[in-house]
């Protein structure tokens, strides 16, 4: 405080750095936490993987167990344990590895409408019940495959992931009937902003460090940064998550839906790739429509907080929850200001990446049980009170801790990056 | 109001009848402003049968036409001119006309999972959008069919009715694998509430009034309404939605899911059929399990209103809407708490129907464009304005209405029925 105090009387510059460096510790303080409820509550000893429903206090309130949930969670003990150097600890390894033990045994199960889907949700000793029609669990297993294969070195695993990335693709680029979704005349084909961005996250993931994986997959992610810009529409003015295969608008409510948090996520990940390629108008189009645009969209004037779903017309959304407070955007949204930040520095995106911290941290963070609440009412308050359900899990919340942490390591040092 | 005041002073007696006379005005007025609404937004005179999805002001927001709305809203024109004077009118019986042939050339869908499915959503000009793989689509399709070869004497329509309903018990009763789900090792049967109550509607609808037909479904019905009296769990204090097919308990959120709406509405369903029955245990039994109970649970103490979703142990529920106050809970208490004061005359039950009746009236009903509001907030604000959307449409509420109009018309009568 006293620092703070001296910094801004002398120099607004090291003031920032102080200022940086509060927001680093805070980052660090709560990534810790969140990795401890995880380590302490989630892990399932007696049949491997990991409880995904923990209520407020972490106590498993349903055993079910969610693919999507065990990946994502393998994953970021992986990318833990590779990048940061306090969690390179052996209970951090042996987590990953039993997580990817138990998806490798369970979660690939046969169909009758292909060779193999993965499960969305198993039992707890991992027999399947559930398997959804779409490409998401399967995202979510090559992700936590090829990570874990980083860390354990075992090339078979790696090949694995890459095997199912490129069954992936044959059902988003060639033939989708594996996915099980029967052919019907009415439901025409719909370009969703999940699928390339979820290819595009896949490809950033098997081809870090590795030269002759980016050759093969440059087509691919050219593919995909192309159809996410198809989501631009109205003039630039607004991101709409589904359209047609060559960009234009659908009828109706699907055509018409906004998701400010996906619109922010598909914004860090085309900076990224930007980055990656030095792509100095790709980076502006991704700050100034997938980041500047969803936040003026998507912001609550009202009563803060970033909304679920928006119709551009504004017409009522007809997803009940629409007007609720969730975690997930508001993580992205960090990320994706932090990021843009860090690459432009524009002072605006730190105001922006300001307002939202402070909506977040007020709101989300529980300083009675450590980790986040998930699930506000538009007025904030805590509508779903579990740390852990279907579909919140060990991810978006450690990786916009992480990532954060990150950003301000290199903001910290200086970078210009 | 002077006559109520007379009566207060004089006779109790005098003065309950002129407040049923209120509610029944009340009633009326509001099936009257509900019928028109539909009448004039709804029909599509291009491609026939009905938008479904209609603004706070009728406007038409969103083309697709859901199947379960297309069958109700044929059902509840069918129903009202077959047994409402009023309502006895060229324009209700061409409506109603218009909807079934619509459904009839367009509902059924070829899949590659068995003969043929309803599907679960249309375009306006009829091609199938998507097919669910459970049983509610067809169980409207019956239901449409059966009332509306009744007031067009249509005998191959009926047998049409009766047709499907024979396929949908097979696919509860028999072999379910027509619907398309995978078999998979953990997803282990369910009796969900909805499916026996569902049945047992349809017994209802089928037989009315066709004492062969009756014998032919008497064990079915029988069946059902065991089926359903397994959902009174907890020594009694409990309706849970899913248990096993023998009663018992299912772990995790699934097995302590209630719903408080829909075990009112399995109330009422007991209640005509033991009165049909002459059953007195299973009117008492449907009284203080079906009505009492989700009452007593369901009920917002803090800001009125019927929860939507209840955990039995009081853990949090996932469904993101759980707090959230939607109008057909309220349609199905009124209907049962009012239906069971008439068969009664227990006090306390109509003390019930006036609480929900002051809730329901004072939130749902909009007196600027007519109809109602579906989906409040847990504090009774409206977060979703649209009177019609994809489960909500020309059923809940004017079924709602004409049944109170004719339990009061009863009541009125001096019948103790």
């Amino acid at each position: 405080m006293l620092q703070i105090c001296r910094n801004r009387s002398t120099d607004s510059r090291t003031m920032t750095a102080a200022g940086l460096e509060e927001y680093r510790k805070r980052f660090r303080t709560e990534l810790d936490q969140v990795v401890d409820f995880w380590l302490k509550y989630s892990h399932d000893k007696e049949y491997g993987g990991f409880f995904n429903c923990l209520g407020k206090d972490g106590k498993v309130y349903d055993e079910l167990k969610y693919v999507w949930l065990q990946g994502r969670q393998v994953w970021m003990y992986s990318r833990l344990y590779r990048t940061m150097e306090r969690y390179h600890r052996p209970e951090i390894l042996e987590a990953a590895k039993i997580g990817g033990a138990f998806l490798q045994k369970f979660a690939r199960v046969q169909t009758s409408s292909g060779p193999w889907k993965c499960a969305f949700c198993l039992t707890r000793d991992g027999q399947a019940v559930k398997v959804q029609r779409t490409i998401f669990s399967e995202c979510f297993y090559v992700m936590a495959m090829d990570e874990l294969s980083r860390i354990t070195h075992d090339k078979e695993m790696q090949a694995d992931a890459e095997s199912m990335m490129g069954q992936l693709v044959h059902w988003v680029r060639i033939d989708s009937s594996g996915l099980g979704r029967p052919q019907l005349p009415g439901d025409q084909p719909v370009n969703s902003m999940a699928v390339p961005m979820m290819l595009l996250c896949l490809v950033d993931q098997l081809t870090e460090g590795r030269t002759e994986v980016a050759e093969k997959y440059k087509e691919l992610s050219e593919w995909c940064v192309e159809q996410i810009l198809q989501h631009i529409q109205r003039d630039g003015k607004a991101i709409l998550e589904n359209v047609t295969f060559d960009g234009k608008e659908l009828p109706g409510c699907q055509g018409r839906v906004q998701n400010p948090g996906h619109a922010l996520e598909a914004g860090w990940f085309l900076l990224q790739y930007a980055h990656a390629k030095g792509d100095a108008q790709l980076q502006k189009t991704a700050v100034d429509k997938f980041i500047e645009v969803p936040f003026h969209t998507g912001w609550d004037k009202q009563h803060g907080g970033l909304f679920y779903f928006l119709d551009v017309d504004g017409h009522c959304p007809t997803q009940l929850e629409w007007n609720m407070k969730l975690w997930w955007p508001h993580c992205e949204a960090l990320i994706a200001c932090l990021m843009a930040y860090s690459y432009t520095r524009e002072p605006m995106l730190m105001d922006r990446f300001k307002q939202i911290y402070d909506y977040t941290f007020s709101h989300f963070s529980d300083e009675e049980h450590g980790e986040w609440f998930g699930y506000l009412s538009r007025r904030g308050e805590v509508v779903l009170d579990f740390k852990g359900g279907p579909f919140k899990g060990f991810f978006h919340v450690p990786r916009c801790l992480y990532m954060c942490e990150k950003l301000l390591d290199g903001l910290l040092k200086g970078e210009r990056s």
